[in-house]
C-alpha cells in the first residue's frame, strides 16, 4: 500500500482528467483504471457553475481530486491558484506545476521550490512535478513536500523513461514517495517505472487520446500493479546503475 | 486469441521449465503465470524415467510441452533430437533451437532453415528460435514453420528489446504468429512486445530466477494482457518506424 | 594498417559513389574523405559506355572500385553481376549483397552464405553485406570471405549501432576484418563503431545527401581515425558487453 | 569561432587538469588536444607554493585556466572560493559547481543560480555546470551567465548523451553558448554533442585516465572538430526531436 500523507492509496496509478472525447468516457476510464487520485488543471475549471463536466463526475466516483497548478508561470500564479482550488473544491492536497515555457511545459526549478516553500506552510499537501533533478527532489522533500513528481521525460514526447539514469538516484534518495509524471507513453513505461521502484506514476494523454481509452486504462492498471509486483518480487539483475532492491520496497507502503 | 498450427490459445506467454529451484516452484509458477505451452530442453529430459521432476509436473497441470532442442549445433543434430521428442512425448510441435556457439547460445540461420524444412515435411509444428532477421524469418515462413521465434537481445541479457527496429519490420511482414524470445529480462519488456504487435512471448530465466518465481509469472502474466490491449486499444504515437496499427491485429487471433 | 586479402589501406573508412548532385561533388568528396576503396553498384554501371560519370572519375583518382551487388535477390543473381562486373571492371574484389525485399533492403542470409562460397571458389574477394548476426558471420568467414559487411541499423535509417550488442561479439570472435556498413548516419556513429573495434565503416548516403558532401566526407575522415585512435589509445570502461581492448588491436592491422 | 565573453576560441574542447599520473602527462596531453581553456579544482590548488604541478604548466602552455569550485555545497562556499581564485590565479573567469551530494556530485539548481547572480555582479565570467534543465539554463542566462554548463549523464558514467532530448531544448533556447559537461566518455559522445549543435564540450576523465592520454586527447580533438563540421555541413535527418539546422550554426560563433 501507498500513502502520501496520511492517506493510503491501494492503487498506484493517478490519471489525468483533460483531453477525453465526453465526461462519460473520461469516468468509465477512471473506473477501468482503478485509479484513486484524479488530477484536475484548475485553469479548466469554473467555479461559477454548481456542476460541471469534469469535477462532478469525479466527485460522483467518489474519489478524490488533486488539483493541479498548469499554466502558472510564476510561484505567485501558483500560490494564488492554490489558494483558490482549496476552498472551491475543498481539498488541500495540490499537484505543484509551474512551467514558464508554454512550449516544453517543463517545469522551472526555483519557483517551484519557493512556492512549495509556502504552500507548505500554508497547510498543503504538496506534490511538486519537476525535473528529475536528484538534488532538487532532496530540496523539495526538505520544504516539506509529501511526494516529488519528476518527470520520465518532456511532456507529450512519450519517451517514456528517457530519465531513467537520474530517476534511479532519486528513488534511492527520496524518502517521500516518487511519482513518475510525464511521457510515460505506453503501459509498458508505467511498468518500468514500478520495476525501478518508483512508488506511483502519473498517466493522462497516453490514455485519454488513446482509439480505445476505457481499455487503455485497464491495460495501465494492469502493468502498474504487475510493475511493483515484479519491484517486491525482485527482478534479478535488469537494472543498471541504482539496483531496487537496495531499497526498502516497504518504505511507502 | 492467438491460433498457431490449429491450436488456440488464451495466453500469449509461453514459458520455459528449466532453472526452477524445484518441481514444486516450477508447477505453482506455471500455473500463476496462465501460460498454456511450457517449453522443455530436451536434453534434460531422462527418457528412461517413467516419472521426472519436469515432464511430469507439467501434465499433472495438463498442459502442453513444446520440446525444444536446446543443445543441438547442427540441423542434423536437431532432427534427430526432434525424432526423439516426438516419440517420447507424443507431440508433433517443437521450437527448434541450433546455436553452434555454447557462449552466446546465438541461433545458426542456415543449419535452422534447413531442419526446419525436413521437420515440416515430417509433420512438425516447427517454431524456430532464429535472430531478429526478417529476411530470414520469411523464409523459415516460407518452409513451413507455423511460428517464427525472434530473439529480443542475446539470451541472458536481460537487455529487452534491442532488436525493436527489426522485430517492428518482422512483425509487420510475417503471416503466422511472431513470438519474441530471448532477451525478455522483465515485466515491462513482455510488455512492449505485445504493445508493437508481437503475437506472444517467451520467458524463462526472468522467472525462474527471480526472488520470488510465482509473483513474477503473475506479473508477466499481467503485462502480456496488457500490452495485448494496448495494442488493440491503439497506443497514440509511440511507436518509431513501424505503426502496429498498420497491421490487423486480428490477423493471427 | 587494415589489411584486406593482400591489400593494405590506409583509411579505415569506404565510401559509396551513389546520391551525389554530380560527378564533380562525388570527386571532390572522395578526394576530401581520405578513403581507397569506393562502392559501385554494378546496376549503375553502363556497360558500353567508354566513359561515364561514375568510373572514370572514380579511376582518375586512382583508387579502388569495390562493385556491389545491389539490387540481386538471389544467389544466381549475384553470381552473374559479380562475374559481369569482374570482366568490366577488371577487378575481382566484390561487395555482396543480395536483398530480395526492395522496401527494407536488408541481406537474405541463406543466398548470401550460397553466393559467398561460389564466388570465393571463383577466385574473388568476397565481402558480404549481412545482418548482424554473430553466427552468419563466423560462416561467411569459414567459406573463405575475405571480410564481413554486418549492418548497424537498417539501411536509411540513420540510426547508428543499434546491433551494438551483436557486433560487440562478431567483432570479439572475427579473425577477418569487420567492416560496419548501413545505418551509419552521422561521423559520431562512425567514431562509435571504430571505438568498440570495428576495422572499417562503409558510409555512403549520410555523406552524398548532406547539405556539404565535402566538409561531411572531412568530418567522417577525422571521426573514423579518432575512433580508431581511442580504441588503440584504451577507452577506460565505456564499452558494455565486449571490451574491446580484449581483442588484439593490431589483430588485422 | 567561439566566443565566451569577449574571448574567442579555436577549439571547441574544454579539458580537465584532474587525475593525470603525472605533470608531464597531463601538459602532453594538453597539447595534443588543442584546448585553450582548462579547468582546475580548486581545492587542489596550494595558494602558498609559488610553482605546482597544476598551474604551472598549464601557465608555461601560455593557456587560460578556467577554475572550478568543485567541492562547494553551498552558494556561499562556492563564492568564497571563486574570489580567492580570483585573486590566487589572476582570472575572473569560473567554471561555478555546486554539489551537495558527495556521491553522485550532481550539481545545485537554487545553490547555482544564487551563486551565479552574485558572481556576475562582481564581475566574473561564470559558467555554471548544472543539469539538463531547460528552464534553469534559460534562468542562468538571465541572470548573466555567459555559458551554460549542462550534463549529458551521470559524472563518471561515461554514458554519453543520456540527457540528449533536453540538450536539444537548451540548444534550441540558449543565446549563450552551451558547452556539455559530464558523462562525455568517447571521442564519439563528443562528436555527437556537436553534431547537435553543442557549442563545446568539456572533457576530463575519458582523457585522463586512458591507457593513452595524449592519443585520446588527439582523438577527441578530431572528434569535436569533425562533430562541429559535420553540424554546420547539415547532417540530413540524424536529429530526433528539435532539428540543430533550425538553429543559426554562426549565432554563438
Amino acid at each position: 500500500m501507498l500513502t502520501i500523507a496520511n492517506k493510503t492509496f491501494s492503487s498506484r496509478l493517478f490519471i489525468g482528467s483533460g483531453k477525453y472525447s465526453s465526461a462519460d468516457v473520461m469516468k468509465s476510464s477512471i473506473r477501468a483504471s482503478g485509479s484513486e487520485l484524479i488530477t484536475l488543471a484548475l485553469k479548466r475549471v469554473d467555479f461559477n457553475q454548481p456542476t460541471d463536466d469534469i469535477v462532478t463526475p469525479i466527485k460522483e466516483l467518489g474519489l478524490d481530486i488533486l488539483p493541479n497548478t498548469s499554466g502558472a508561470k510564476t510561484a505567485d500564479e501558483a500560490i494564488y491558484a492554490a489558494r483558490l482550488a482549496r476552498e472551491a473544491l475543498q481539498t488541500h492536497w495540490l499537484k505543484l506545476e509551474i512551467h514558464p515555457d508554454p512550449n516544453y511545459l517543463l517545469p522551472d526549478p526555483i519557483e517551484t521550490l519557493k512556492a512549495a516553500e509556502q504552500l507548505v506552510k500554508e497547510g498543503f499537501v504538496v506534490m511538486p512535478y519537476c525535473g528529475a533533478d536528484p538534488v532538487l527532489c532532496k530540496r523539495l522533500e526538505e520544504v516539506g513536500c509529501e511526494a516529488v513528481m519528476p518527470l520520465g521525460s518532456p511532456i507529450g514526447s512519450n519517451k517514456g523513461l528517457v530519465t531513467r539514469d537520474f530517476l534511479n538516484i532519486i528513488i534511492e534518495q527520496a524518502s517521500v514517495p516518487v511519482v513518475v509524471d510525464a511521457g510515460i507513453g505506453a503501459p509498458s513505461h508505467a511498468a518500468e517505472a514500478m520495476e525501478i521502484g518508483a512508488d506511483a506514476v502519473l498517466v493522462n494523454t497516453a490514455i485519454a487520446t488513446a482509439h480505445d481509452p476505457i481499455a487503455m486504462s485497464n491495460a495501465f492498471r494492469q502493468t502498474v500493479d504487475a510493475g511493483r509486483t515484479a519491484f517486491e518480487a525482485g527482478l534479478s539483475g535488469i537494472v543498471s546503475g541504482t539496483a531496487p532492491n537496495n531499497r526498502n520496497s516497504s518504505m511507502h507502503a
